[in-house]
């Protein structure tokens, strides 16, 4: 018989804190009180937080939403990886002991029509985690049992944590381009930290990942992951061209942009192939142009262009799965958690290639 | 037994021919040779032949293509229905007697991947009917037997002709779509002769068909062919709000784009509802602008926009089927052979409200 | 502004309460104590209750599962439609006064695989309504609100409680046939209760329903309903053969079993159809023997033989749309409560042909 | 500038040729007559054919269908790989000294509701390649320049040959499953010739292959070809609670048959796995019984069975681009033409564990 875990709950714990929220905002790492779950949640103690380029927004309150400070909330983050330490007196998914991971959402209302029918990812009632609610920058957080994931054995934290957000995105777009196994999938700008999850997913799934970005490093990484070649923009004369001749001389079947300047190519890059898809999964600046193409051409093409948010339960389980195969590697700078603020100045500074991990227990 | 039909071919038949291809073209009714079909072909002796505004452009030859001429076509048109009078010595699929219809692709290769994966409506061979080669403008024209549609009992040749070109295409469109029963199919324009059709197909489908136009002639009609509402554009000070307000408050699933001049106000119709397609049916003159959104928008509303070019073989049989169950009807003008210059000239003014057939009998 | 209604909730209800759970059960009218709400729950008041088979298999205990009894509960019974009348303190979905129905499924986990991808009916945590809690038989019950159906405006009550159960099951059918708008959907004992909603909905899909079943009542119904074609098994001497022929002389593309008698044709009733699906539906008692066919069948026609359980919030959702739309009718015959015991001993003896609901408030 | 090249094409060539089709057939090599192409067709030199079992089938009479002898074949064989030698008057698609490939099926009509769907495996008028018609065990043979298969470089013609059946009817299958990346995929004698197609083909397209097979050399095989676990069903006393065991303690997505004494056992191997696919592909002598289940089973786990025949030529396309990206191995073994009538006969008496292959040119 295995015997239930005790956890010794401590009243306060370390968080990064932000302060002046806006254009000077700074990051501190304080302790604060350890929050008591409700009767549907579940307390969860982290081991590691991503950081994503998503928190330095809230932190900016640059977007075109209410920032943090609106909701009170003091501590982003919304890629926490860690274990359940107390259960609310509903909560019949998890024990004492379980792994658990919180996503961008931290809770969807899970009665609507996107709820019911697997697009929960898009419910408009949902909570953003680290934004509408204390993130994953703070070590104990509490989160509804119904939407925590549990995370499966075989994978460190440090990777679970940033598969919360990035990984399970990625999977999201993969699926909704509905390409089929053997095709072209393009990553301009694949070389980056969503990049590179996508293109080991699609390697995964069966698709042929290409990646256009520059520099030695990024292309032995990318091809250690599983890119099948990489087309290095700033010695090849027409990218374009190159991605043609690479996918069957004819063009990829789909493009996968995460990095947001690669919108400005990217309808070129589909080359001639009938049916191609230009997803769009990264979130530029508002104001930075249309994307799109004359009529003729989405018809002549049979061209689509389409978008996806943040992945759902189901990817994010899909993407911790290929993870616990070894399928889904994670490249990412962890730091101890009080060097927090250094690591948020660093992202906000655009210093940082892959994933920024922080280890509480550091 | 039934007895072989035997066929009295003339040695000469009537034909709209085109003089002076381009700005300027005329339109003339001559006798013409019948030709003689070849081992893989039949000869089809035309009872309807539609005129469509495809026709137009070939004979003012304003495409960024070659213009007609290019191929030493005379007689354009590419939406027949008759009869096959002639069989070329190879032809099974086919006997004498049989109803045949001719499409805007006379023949595709049959042999690439687009044509084995039906998507032959891409295929990259293709022999445009009436472009690269004689069309239905003649009465007695040769086909590929291979490619050659079927038309079943029970559909008039005035109906069947305008099916081969502009239902198939409408078919297509909606079943690539992915719209499901009871989605809301908004259709800007839907009162003219494309919209019309697809009105009639997507109410056949299961789908909640929308009309954005104006006047209580084509309210009367789109309402008649199964348009739950009809929003009239001068009456309607808001036209994107009406939209949503009908969809459930949220928007239509799907905008069928057939009237080039609604692409300005496609992406706005969709209104909140989220993974809504944008379809693009009607090819607008070359130059006319992107259309497109930011990518924040296709990432937040998972919106997707997407062309379709004419339909398949097999779309053209499912139009058919609608067709021969009453579900589709036509709304057209016949003109007799003799006037065909007349309704020629009265398409390429401008002043045609739903397709235009002409008869060869009359 | 809208004043928010008050509801006087009485201590006692009436409900209809089993005695002898098992062969010789009784099913007496009984006042009962009024539920209380738990935080997360609404209170409903009924207006309706279907009245179903599977009622009776939980009353008699003859399925292959623990027995109501077992649960400790007395009242049946699983679908129902009325009002919100007390909301649990964390309730937001519902406000008091709302319509909401109760269905086969009282609540699901909504946190397992199935549950997070839209495939919530098949959930392994799942409570069953009327056999694992109390069912929809006793007029004032508690439901979980995350899984409590909204009634939308313009159905009556008792056309939307047989919706909860019988139309959802066939919409989840229906859409897991995957069948095409334009296809033949064959319904072998379409005339009865399941069979009538299968038929309305096949339709409203863009499907074309058959129906086989036998006397010129049942004929008349279903015509009405939306069937193209009648054939009765009674005076057709090869029922297969006519099928085929009413099916385009090839076969139908899908043949959707809800009498249980007719798995014994099911598999021969597709002809030669090639891709056609048999779905399952009814539930026939454990032992009635095995549905399939030779290895070489599945393989010459591309044979499928799939089954569905009950239907998705999803797919009640819409075939309350439909309802609302006008495309789905329920024929009934409805009981006052007091005279629930007869309907209920009427069911039990086979002698019903719709679907019968008992009206709370006569 | 390519010169093209010649061919001397002989008067006579050789071919393994049946005498006294029935149960007491004799093979021999002889001199036949080199065909002419007629003008739709390509005359093919091939260069290896492979050797099947469904050829064995053809030289008994042994099917449920007329025999090779009723059609006036003596040289059966449906599995060729070589190059053109010359082109029928019409062909455009091959240029002489392109490699080509022979299938299953020599032709189908193109012109079949079947045909415009992209499912023209299923074709009711199709040719059968070595039944109908003079199969691949002659070195000379014509095919329809339409629907003969280009080979692209980079695959052996002994590796290309096997592809044309066995594979490519193995792409069908995992296609038509459905199966989602990340499934489980089970196959039951999956060490067999094309049991081990389907292994890599399942992983290639980001399946998990599971093989139950049986003996250390077959493990080898499958583990290196891409399987993640085998189960020796000598040495395991409860297979379906081990594939259970294995597939996330719940059991496999799909159930992939290629062996016919796997049927038995096959609808209990999908454990509890809710939608699971029992996908029927090797053909069992008639009469060998009926696969399937209790209607409530298909109901209560959503359970499919279904069943796929040969590939369509989508399909062989891209079995043959699994084979050139490596992805895709053949196991077979070699035999000199002279020696086909070996070949042929250790097939029937059951001595064979991968593909025979048998080269025209040693």
């Amino acid at each position: 018989m295995t015997e239930t875990p005790q956890f010794d709950i401590p009243k306060e714990c370390k968080a990064g804190v932000i302060y002046d929220i806006g254009p000077s905002f700074t990051a501190k790492v304080e302790m604060v009180p350890v929050p008591e779950p409700g009767p549907d949640e579940v307390l969860i103690k982290l081991n590691a937080t991503g950081i994503c380029y998503s928190d330095v927004h809230y932190m900016l309150g640059d977007l075109d939403a209410p920032p943090m400070s609106f909701f009170n909330v003091r501590s982003p983050g919304h890629e926490g990886a860690g274990i359940v330490v107390k259960l609310g007196s509903n909560v019949k998914n998890f024990k004492l002991g379980d792994r658990a991971g919180v996503k961008p959402l931290l809770d969807t209302c899970g009665s609507c029509e996107l709820c019911w029918s697997g697009r929960e990812n898009y419910c408009q009632n949902v909570i953003h985690t680290g934004l509408m609610c204390t993130g994953t920058y703070q070590q104990y957080i509490v989160s509804p049992a119904r939407y925590t994931t549990p995370i499966p054995e075989g994978i460190p934290d440090y990777v679970a944590a940033p598969i919360m957000c990035s990984a399970s995105t990625m999977v999201r777009s993969l699926r909704d381009s509905e390409l089929q196994p053997g095709d072209w999938a393009l990553f301009p700008g694949g070389g980056g930290g969503v990049g590179i999850q996508g293109v080991q997913l699609a390697k995964a799934m069966g698709f042929r990942p290409v990646v256009i970005d520059t520099g030695a490093a990024k292309k032995e990484l990318v091809l250690q992951m599983g890119a099948e070649t990489f087309i290095d923009f700033k010695e090849t004369p027409d990218v374009a061209a190159e991605a043609v001749r690479i996918c069957d001389g004819v063009g990829p079947h789909g493009v996968f942009v995460t990095a947001p300047p690669a919108y400005k190519t990217a309808v070129e890059l589909v080359g001639q192939r009938i049916g191609a898809k230009v997803m769009c999964i990264g979130l530029p600046p508002k104001g930075s142009g249309i994307l799109g193409a004359e009529p003729g051409k989405y018809i002549l093409r049979n061209l689509t262009i389409k978008g996806t948010l943040v992945g759902t339960m189901d990817d994010t389980r899909r993407a911790l799965d290929y993870a616990k195969r070894g399928a889904l590697k994670q490249v990412c700078e962890v730091y101890p958690i009080d060097r927090l603020p250094e690591a948020v100045n660093k992202l906000r500074r655009g210093e940082v290639a892959g994933r920024m991990v922080v280890d509480f227990n550091q």
